[in-house]
């Protein structure tokens, strides 16, 4: 970062942070230093990202950003697994999963289209992507459709045998898009497009950082993200039930809005350089990763601590899912994207944040 | 229109028509001859539509003829809405609704398929049309889906919400199609692709009339389209129920194939003038307008009246309407159309007239 | 074939299952003779279908084998319609169609992914086949959807109905394939993908047969394949209940890959010879000919027999059958396939096993 006063201010208020969090009682002072840090360490991961993304190819950058991103909510996630508190539990991994296609997505696409009359990337990926969502759908559905027909035992069977099925997925998709068909899915021929109309390198500056500092970078502020998500939750709640805030909204819209702070911020910086295939790869990976893989584990870490965990989710739930993988996968399929989609996305995330807040 | 006789017959129908609504009581009469007289004013809005879209390109020219043909709709609901005949207005609307993407746009592709082998428009605008269709549906789904946990006073407050977000997401969409993305969007890539092939442009012949009357004569069809319609309306239903036909079938099926006469022939004839990037803005866009600009602002009228209407749609309405817009986006999506695509639209059309018919 | 001992194997088995059907009372062993010559049986329609498709081309070939695939079970439902056994034949005809969609499509993608990095076949045809599968949901879905507000001599009428407009709409569809648009619809485009890639020609080796032969082989080994089908179901129903399976499972799974045995062996061996076009052809064009011919047929020779069948199918059928044709459809529609897409699609079978397994 080339501002003077930018690392000084990290310190600060990252030590502040701490020293609120274990010294002062007041809840909206902690939470409003928390939330201040919290947005210097995104800032910080959004530029490291970049200049990861920018050794490691578009694609092993977003996957790295989105692994890192997900890192902070599924160490939440398993300590509200611990403790039994699975409703909340569902109620943020769908609030990640409707975030990430929505909130993140239409950011990166309005920005972005701002800035770039329209946007490209690989459409391979985009296919591939709109068929994972919708997998992620069907089995997300799936328990609930039958839910009538099984008793509670036979629905943990379904749950745990989906879930194996589904890190079997995830695995194999990691095998897919890292190994067998890694040049198709890579950036290549969205850059040929751009080479073809009016071309504009992505990244022209050099990154600040080496190779090796730029991963130690990701590595150290995601930690930080983290920590900052962490003790930001654990006063959010007091904030927001003085303000008279549903349970529901505040799982799947406050908690995951700020869980998510890091690939939000990563995105739109990567869109608003045109690199529009690792903001996707960010909004777009992080759902899949949450809905094929963190869901999965918690069911099996949640046999762990001797109480297991189903996948069934509540119908609010699974139709603020369906709806937004529908539009997302619409609006993305063609592997070109402009700043109305993003607003179209917006929107239904608006919509859907209202009638959580009534609910 | 060449025609010798044509003008004569419309003066004719449209005195007769007059002269029966206010000194005839007899149904079956001003209902006949309100509909010769609505059939003849039709076809001429069709040739003054061609003739505009002659000056102002496919798109303005589709946009136009979609609102003239839609200002009918909207003055009939106005109405609806002020005797608080909601259940109607929202049949008419769902009517409507499918009424364009299955009937109109089938009729299109059907006979303008028995003469061209292949029709081509934007893929863009396929793309971004289908996009707005899943969002319209989305936005209907939402308050049915969350009906269960939400009061009567906090459904009317999210159909407000949604009502505003939807009116601001249409006139971003004209920001978007209009002015930034004017050019991507328009007729020039179809028409390359025809080049390419067995070029025959698309309008051989001048418009009969210059750009004024060309304007005038659209203006002047509409507003007989509009007053032969309501008169029409007024008397379909005794006629209707005499055929001991239901509400619900007559709202949908009935009112919605007249009040969209206009859209029928003036999309049928751009079809089988190879015109089709004109003719589904009509059958599609005009869906789109009902549901994303005029639903919404009889919402708001609905407040002046003091009876607020909210978005509540019935389950049949909601899924018949689900039903049009992914069969009609799943076939227009690739920007290419055939006779047997217009057949599917057709059966799927035929198939829920019967269920409306026996329900 | 070129095995020396495959002829003699194949009079043996089929021999040793008459002599089982007839003679012996033990259902193990019939169960286990009429398995075995049902797969030799299998891969030699396997072959024939390759010989048939070489000469008449891939689309007829693969209908033909489609055809004959589906006369077995149109021949065993008849059956199950004349002794009223109605939830039988919707739970078998439920089967055949996820079982096309995600077990033999899968494994053709899969295995022919193994072989060939990308395989595409005509993205037009893929169009057309995701609408139809689109409308095949639609029709299935609305009897149930409407169910509510009609009773049942109105949904045996609305049955007939639809199963009318969907007969029509499949003798439209052979119209516009095989006469008005055999040519759009053909191999050609794919051939010329390949061709600038790295062209290997699909069939390099002559079949063994001539056209004539093979024809023949193609006929009989459908009539063996129809009658061991038989023999075998009647033997595995007391097989299955002695195992503790439900009937639903029984009906929807065992029946169904066991009666598609023809298409699952025919639909790989083409894959693995990259003729993708043709294993596309015979597993998703063999789910429509089921839903969009087979069902509405039965409805009317249900009539026959003085006993009407409807076509309201259980919502866990519908849901099914719904999910098998969106991931089908989202997958095959841009006519480009690999291993990882088969993966998904057997992910999806397996869920959807393991929950009729426990319901």
């Amino acid at each position: 970062m080339k501002n003077r006063w930018f690392t000084p201010l990290l310190v600060i208020t990252t030590c502040g942070s701490a020293a609120a969090h274990f010294f002062l009682t007041n809840e909206p002072i902690r939470f409003a230093v928390a939330s201040l840090s919290l947005l210097l360490w995104a800032a910080l991961l959004g530029k490291a990202t970049e200049a990861v993304a920018h050794y490691a190819g578009e694609r092993l950058g977003g996957f790295l950003n989105a692994t890192f991103g997900n890192a902070a909510e599924l160490i939440i996630a398993i300590f509200l697994v611990k403790k039994g508190l699975f409703d909340m539990v569902k109620a943020s991994l769908t609030g990640s999963i409707i975030g990430n296609l929505l909130l993140v997505l239409g950011l990166s696409l309005f920005f972005g289209g701002l800035k770039y009359k329209t946007q490209s990337f690989n459409t391979m990926l985009a296919g591939h992507n709109a068929s994972l969502m919708l997998l992620a759908v069907i089995v997300l559905f799936v328990p609930a459709a039958f839910h009538g027909g099984l008793d509670q035992q036979e629905v943990r069977t379904v749950s745990l045998v989906i879930s194996g099925l589904l890190i079997l997925g995830y695995l194999l998709w990691l095998v897919f898009s890292m190994i067998t068909h890694k040049k198709e899915l890579g950036e290549e021929p969205a850059g040929t497009k751009e080479a073809d109309a009016n071309f504009i390198p992505p990244t022209v500056d050099e990154p600040a950082w080496s190779r090796g500092v730029s991963i130690l970078l990701l590595v150290v502020s995601t930690f930080f993200i983290a920590l900052q998500s962490e003790w930001m939750v654990g006063s959010i709640e007091s904030v927001a039930h003085a303000l008279g805030w549903s349970e529901l909204f505040v799982g799947a819209f406050l908690i995951a809005i700020i869980g998510n702070a890091a690939e939000h911020s990563a995105a739109i910086f990567l869109a608003m350089k045109n690199r529009m295939g690792a903001a996707v790869e960010i909004a777009v990976g992080s759902s899949l990763q949450i809905s094929l893989f963190v869901a999965p584990t918690l069911v099996f870490i949640s046999l762990l601590f001797g109480r297991p965990m189903d996948l069934t989710f509540t119908p609010y739930e699974l139709a603020a899912i369906a709806v937004s993988a529908f539009i997302a996968s619409s609006i993305s399929r063609d592997g070109s994207t402009n700043w109305f989609e993003g607003v179209l996305l917006l929107i239904v995330y608006a919509i859907l944040g209202t009638v959580f807040y009534l609910v």
